[in-house]
């Protein structure tokens, strides 16, 4: 996909990532280091927990939908970072196995009134599996440049 | 610290975690597999970016925060996962060297009134370094086991 500036993204565009497995290696790996509770480190526990098996860190979850979202490239020449991120729920669980892939909707755009060269465009993502079930969903606040004025 | 159920928790209470030292290994493994941008990855890029050199993932500070809360073990014999996180926020930069750690306030405990055994604490994280500056914060929703009744 083409590199967007700030100035190309429009309210209730739609973008779509590529899909990631979820592996139970991968799983316990996160979770030893980011978020080591029962549910997501030990499958025994596990079974015997609410969530009746392994299930991924919603972090983990978060995470790789924000990654999906950027390996597509469509910020790569405009990202300056993130303010921060609001709404952020997780809806059902992520287990070893499954397919996720993250589609991420425009809601707003807003230039910056300080700063000629940026602006905030607000963006709600949400990672569905393979049976097109919401995982998670969140709305980021990017700080993305402006496209440069021609001759600039 | 002693494990504390959903009514051990007070609102304004307070926990403060232990730390940890973010160095640029583990700033850019993350980055490389959860957030791959320049200013997380390519410290010659960082340096020309607005932040004039390596940052953080905002994803593994966050994660991080929960990190040093959860090993701290306060909520080892209750935590059941969470429905969601309010009003993410980056405040400052983290950056190689930095010294970071969590200090988590009760905001309120509400019993549920669908599920005798569980209810919702909502905790405000907040991630300062080692002068004492916030670099984020968050509000997670915990789902957290009720005290079992004496003889049940």
């Amino acid at each position: 996909m083409t590199a967007k500036f700030l100035d190309d993204l429009h309210p209730g565009e739609k973008f779509v990532s590529g899909g990631i497995t979820l592996t139970e290696s991968g799983i316990i790996g996160f979770a030893l280091t980011y978020d080591p509770q029962p549910f997501h480190l030990d499958a025994a526990a596990a079974a015997e927990s609410i969530y009746g098996g392994l299930i991924a860190s919603g972090f983990q979850v978060v995470a790789l939908a924000f990654r999906l979202f950027i390996q597509s490239g469509i910020l790569a020449g405009s990202s300056m970072g993130s303010p921060g991120i609001d709404e952020l729920r997780w809806f059902a669980p992520a287990r070893p196995g499954d397919t996720l892939h993250a589609e991420v909707e425009v809601l707003a755009v807003t230039p910056s009134k300080s700063k000629a060269d940026r602006g905030i465009a607000r963006l709600r993502y949400t990672m569905l599996n393979q049976r097109r079930e919401a995982v998670a969903g969140f709305i980021v606040n990017h700080l993305l440049l402006r496209r440069p004025a021609p001759g600039a």
